[in-house]
């Protein structure tokens, strides 16, 4: 029985932490903020939560921060505590997606580590600057795509990559949702808003913002790179200026096919992102919603229910979960695990130690730029009947 | 508590049953038997089982089947059969591929119905000469599509018929086995052999063993056509002549989306034939797997197990039912449907009444001519880079 | 790919079977003659299907019955087939409860086997002079305790004597239903009025309908005996006149525990009987509702999916199993199962030969007695607070 | 969406938490810590984390407690505590069974609110007389039933209370575990030793472990008492002292029935509770492992999927929900409802005001002292050949 969270450290205090967006009214950054706290590894200490000055301030007081270091913007929040002997360890950066890129740049430039929400950017040219300057920066830059944190996605991960299924012919991975099935946009949700927004989202709806998982998904367990895609966006709720589902065809590097769906209009869907991957020698199969459980099929054999830190479980997922086998995790521990592999990082760095190798499976700025090339291919793959497009 | 197959008839014998094809070391002709024997409504009484003389007097003898209607080829058997007093009332044909379309042709110019197997021929010039000869005879020619014998594939068709999902969005289909996943052509199997040599099977393998099962069910429950697609055929396996996987994306004549996988080669996939179908107010999901149950999901609401035979299931579902919720029917009795309903148009042609409506739903020649276009469609598509082909 | 009915016999007939009930307004008549007919081996051509003559005589037109063994009554019956050439070679009884001993003791003195639905009669006196009576005649005497029929239960049994799971500790099982949740004898259900009748259900309602198959599975697959049982029966729905639902504990010869709940008011449950076994070194999981699959878990590895003719099926499954797994089977062609297995039985006598030893797992006369015994031993133990009664 | 951590407080601290036991080595420690931190309402700032002074003190600095407020022993921790400005608002304890009752007396009499582990005591007289101080002192005292935390068990709760099961026919209730299926006591696990120790487990050994979760469950959902129960305790593993099986009969106060089966031998099982109620209009199953579900099966109906924070959640428990439907939630996150809900107590004690109704399922000192009387009840059954006992 292991706790993720009370793997041994020499560092004497936990790390500290601030946050850009998540405000009054926002959703991700309450998630991003239990995800830090669950293992007692960071404490939260400043923010510039809103770009409004008093719900900045008022989110600041809901979440006990000290006043001095409720910011009314990003910029002055990098500059002061740039000049803070307790300076932040890290930024999470959790506005809508068009703001990331120069909140990201701000704290690169004041030399803080930055954990930035998924899409990295809304355009390319961003992205690979944001790269690049994080490359020169030396700076830890991790990417908060989340399910690379469930203890079983890392199983997975590890089988592939420890040759379990055999070459890898195939690659199946969705993610649908319902919850845009409608003008969800014209109701007053701040979340469809901003999602359904080209100018705050980016150039693609259901595409950007969990198409963008589901591609990431597959390439982190395959261990592959998608070299090209056929894609399909489509609008089907009247009047939406984004695309709410797509349909691709995935060509892998190596040779491996694979599909991917997204959408947000299928009746019935909560968030069901799944992925299934076929090797020469053996399947696996894995479904967010029933997080923990893996189902692995060695062709020849009947298929076997490997459950988080349950039998079968290998080290890499062990070192992913907290409690027992039977006793479920679920969206929050694998988001916390994001948040733990980056303290262990930087504690690292501060203690002058090789950081735990588990913790390395965090994603980085390039897997962000990743999916920022990846949105820009489907857009142009489906502006032209679906064409080739590589990635 | 509904016996399918004792629905009242006034037609005081059981119909007459000749079959081609499904002599010794057959596999889909036993299943036709059991299926025509199940609702009692039919008795094999004549067969040319192979094209082998003495394989097809061995199998007649098997079945129990008088020597003098045990015949050594189909020609034979249709001229003789059609100069008797108590000949077939319909013929079964479950030959391979290649050899439906003559096979077929004869006995309608015999006069006597056929009951086809699937794909209905190797070309589309054949398979619409047979559609053509059809028409001109009267007669009724069978498709045996037998996944829309399901009581609740049936149901799923009827609920979108009547406007439960609203306008469709999205069909998503997949059929998947990995009974193929090596190359078990090599190793004396007599089905993957035939399956996978072009001669016998014909321009694809995947796509036309399976792919048009998926097709066909998608266009079945849609109650729409499949207007155009774009696909990827791909061999897997070293050495294969055809295709053992294939990725497709489909525009719907409605206007609506979807994808088709379909696969030999899916390791842990033994007959996952599966549909999902979203619309704008509810969605649906079936699995052949486990086909009693039908998740009906109405956008807002918890989703709905509908059951066979149980609360919900509609009159539709319930024709087609012979045992009550909760006594799982499967396979075998979704294929006996399509007998016994074939069974149920004959007799009312006998008797000069009007068939149960119930008994239309089994496919027809036309729809063997669309599968067969499909197929068509899906090589030329992959031949040209998955350009998207009218079908 | 096994088709159960084509194995390879050398006697050029079916066998004659003959029926006493199942008329006109039946169930599980009906059942027994898919059941009889599906693999081929038995021809329906005699019955008394009915007490009442009219009845007897419409029903036996509807099944094309020849009119001279439509019978009015089985003493007619059992006395006039005796006396032909062609005679029947098997009776199956499938009245209510309480009309088994009579007609199952008269086609025992004609000379005919027995196949006869459970419970087996209403009294244990009944009970053990049938068994007598069996024994005295040397005929085979099968009772339908039809989910010994399945072929994942079937495995499950052998996998318990083959020693997989180790010395058993556990047997928990269940049946539960909701079909009597209400007041449906007042409704004009036949199936429930009888069922709730003393006069012809016997001693109890849910216990001796359904309990009895749970026993029977218990048994069958623990390949053990139930010494004693602490029961409490309930009788929920106001004004019913029998238990419509009974909760048991259960100690076994071998030392074993083990649970048995019932009942006919769990609302939501449709045929719900599950049974989980746990022995020292392996668990066994199989349910009803989804029959294809057995979940087999060693301790210490991931649990097993085996599925009905997959990878991991042993050859007593096989030898079950009509088609391939990933293509169901259900209720129907378990119960054909037991069909098939007593025609082998006779078969085998009528040929002069040892019959195949996987046709010996049908229950007898002897698990019939067991079935009444255990109801008796249920009433007993209720009535007296829930002490521990030897069955 | 709601994050349960966020609700609107007018306190501008957060709680103070102490700990007794959780030091290295244990286990449900760490699972109280996180579960405090989670929802953000607690600070832990002292604890006597272990009998041992050397490993309590180095448990404190594992967890960056002040060394001032590290102590040796709970009585000098409630001392020292009672004494400060900024006392610790809450202790929690989380001792093996055995020291249960002296600490928390230490800190109710010290006047400070306890949340203490279950089983409550290890006697009837110790619980009893907690529950009596517990009374006289007004101090809030909660027991961590944790699985009355998990938002879809309260909304079961609600819905048997909102009457739309209608009466309550019968509870079935499981919980089953294979982690003691063999002498793991002898392996050097210190969560085996103790808890097949009666000295420091008490008279029970799965009973007092798991089956007073499912007692709980079972009493917690019903809004019933257990009246009475017949039980039999079982001790499979050859040399262990105390039961690692049982299985038991209810018989509810409102004349509901029930069974009850816990065992730590069943081999496949992790942390197998699950829990069916039936009405007499509908039915409910919720299923631990697989938590984020409720299935609710109206007589009559297809059976509906609840979703936690989905369409059909009630606001019971999307109050103790933190993210949206289908971002699963798990253990973690149920055990963290139960703090949260405390800390609402207190802060509404220190605010004058009503705590929010929803916080005040948490269980109390009362369902403790059911726990142990279910404890005993069952022992003294299972010594009388499973007579029916009082609880």
């Amino acid at each position: 029985m292991t706790i993720a969270g009370s793997r041994t450290e020499t560092l004497n205090r936990r790390l500290r932490l601030g946050m850009v967006g998540g405000g009054r009214g926002a959703f991700i950054g309450a998630v991003h903020r239990i995800a830090a706290r669950l293992d007692d590894r960071w404490e939260l200490v400043a923010g510039a939560l809103s770009s409004d000055p008093e719900r900045a301030r008022l989110s600041g007081a809901d979440l006990l921060l000290p006043p001095e270091r409720t910011y009314d913007s990003f910029q002055d929040m990098a500059r002061r505590e740039a000049e803070r002997g307790d300076r932040i360890d890290a930024v999470a950066i959790v506005t809508p997606n068009h703001a990331h890129a120069a909140a990201a740049e701000a704290f690169l430039q004041a030399g803080i580590h930055v954990i930035c929400d998924k899409p990295l950017t809304t355009t390319r040219q961003e992205a690979e600057r944001l790269a690049q300057l994080a490359h020169e920066s030396g700076l830890i830059f991790a990417v908060t795509h989340n399910y690379t944190g469930y203890p079983l996605v890392r199983q997975a991960r590890a089988m592939v990559a420890g040759g379990e299924l055999g070459a890898i012919r195939l690659v199946q991975v969705e993610y649908a949702q319902d919850w845009l099935a409608t003008r969800v946009e014209d109701t007053g949700s701040k979340q469809a808003e901003w999602r359904t927004d080209p100018a705050r989202s980016g150039p693609a709806g259901a595409v950007g913002d969990i198409g963008t998982h589901a591609f990431n998904l597959a390439e982190f367990i395959a261990g592959d790179e998608v070299a090209s895609l056929a894609a399909e966006l489509h609008t089907f709720v009247e009047g939406r200026r984004l695309d709410d589902n797509a349909h691709m065809m995935l060509r892998f590097a190596s040779g491996a096919k694979g599909m991917l769906w997204c959408s947000q209009v299928a009746a019935g869907q909560e968030n069901g992102l799944r992925i299934r991957v076929y090797g020469e020698k053996a399947g696996l199969e894995w479904h967010q919603e029933n997080p923990n459980i893996l189902l692995f099929s060695p062709l020849g054999e009947p298929p076997r229910i490997i459950r988080r830190n349950g039998y079968g479980a290998n080290e890499v997922s062990r070192a992913a979960s907290r409690i027992p086998g039977g006793h479920p995790e679920g969206y929050l521990e694998g988001f916390a695990q994001l948040y733990t592999d980056v303290a262990e990082q930087i504690a690292a760095r501060i203690e002058g130690r090789a950081p735990d190798s588990f913790s390395l499976q965090v994603p980085t700025v390039e897997h962000g730029v990743r999916g920022v090339r990846f949105i820009e291919a489907a857009v142009r793959s489906s502006q032209d009947e679906a064409a080739w497009i590589d990635v």
